[in-house]
């Protein structure tokens, strides 16, 4: 179940680096988007940082609305989300019907949150434009954050079935699974 | 073997997330840091980003030298990763020796290259003043790169024993193995 988690611990749900699916809307328009190069950045404010090539259709989607959705898929998905980054949001009309994705609306912000997916980060833009124009890297704020409370533990994902697990892309169409938790105690 | 590989392809070692060991020395001082947010951020230049927090003992160095080595730390290296966040360079004299950490010399940067990882990148500082003291962002060129070719095949990792695999922190001491591929066919 999908359930709001507070947005000082939101950045938590990036710590283990997997890979996202961007989703984005403006003025009627959607899209969605692989990307495996988004990491968090502070606690408080809560921070996140994400690379978005120049010239994508996500680009310009997220650069008009300023606003954006990270989603963490699972392996049940991970034909979606190697399609998402495969395909151009220009070339498909709807790609998110065409994934077969289904959506639900998000709080704060315009785009939406890619249902079965274990966590969602709603973010705004903070204008940084040298860094999005040299580097295609996007400086976010979360303004809502949503975890599946069947796995999420308040500080990190409790993974039991393969399929719920979420993806870390490697190459080319090549993922790893998040795998076996390894706890060290102090000391 | 850690045997060098090609720059255009250094940020592949990033792409999955993995937690990684920030080195850096300047002036005879050596250090080493366990950082979670750190992500590729183009291939060509070979680019990443790492967040390296204010006050800390690794800033003052990085800083200084202009320089660091991320280095892949393993399942095996886990409790040393672990400590290498929480104790500071500043509180232990010589933090690498204190965590039994042996050391290789780079070939082109200062700091040097942690034994017993399975990846390793030498990168210098792309000076961004602005990203680095209003969010911790450091902007990294790749200036030499390796990897463990027993593990490498030159897109990816082939990881087989469970003590080999890269690391991605959680929360507080709880990391998730890299864990099994999943691969995705085209169409």
């Amino acid at each position: 179940m999908r359930a709001e988690i507070p947005l000082a611990r939101s950045s938590l749900l990036l710590n283990h680096g997997p890979t996202v699916l961007v989703s984005s809307a403006h003025q009627g328009k959607t899209n969605v988007m692989a990307v495996a190069w988004c990491m968090a950045l502070d606690y408080e404010p809560p921070r996140i940082t994400a690379v978005i090539e120049e010239g994508s259709h996500t680009r310009a989607l997220v650069e008009a609305s300023g606003e954006l959705v990270v989603n963490l898929p699972t392996v049940a998905q991970a034909k979606q989300l190697y399609a998402a980054g495969r395909l151009s949001g220009k070339d498909v009309p709807d790609k998110i019907a065409k994934l077969s994705l289904k959506t639900s609306p998000a709080k704060v912000v315009g785009a939406p949150l890619i249902d079965g997916c274990v966590g969602w980060l709603e973010c705004k833009v903070v204008p940084e434009a040298r860094m999005q124009e040299e580097y295609d890297l996007f400086i976010l704020e979360v303004v809502a954050a949503w975890a599946d409370t069947a796995l999420w533990d308040g500080s990190t994902f409790n993974f039991t079935a393969p399929e719920q697990r979420t993806l870390h892309h490697a190459s080319k169409g090549q993922f790893f699974a998040t795998g076996e938790p390894v706890r060290v105690t102090k000391g």
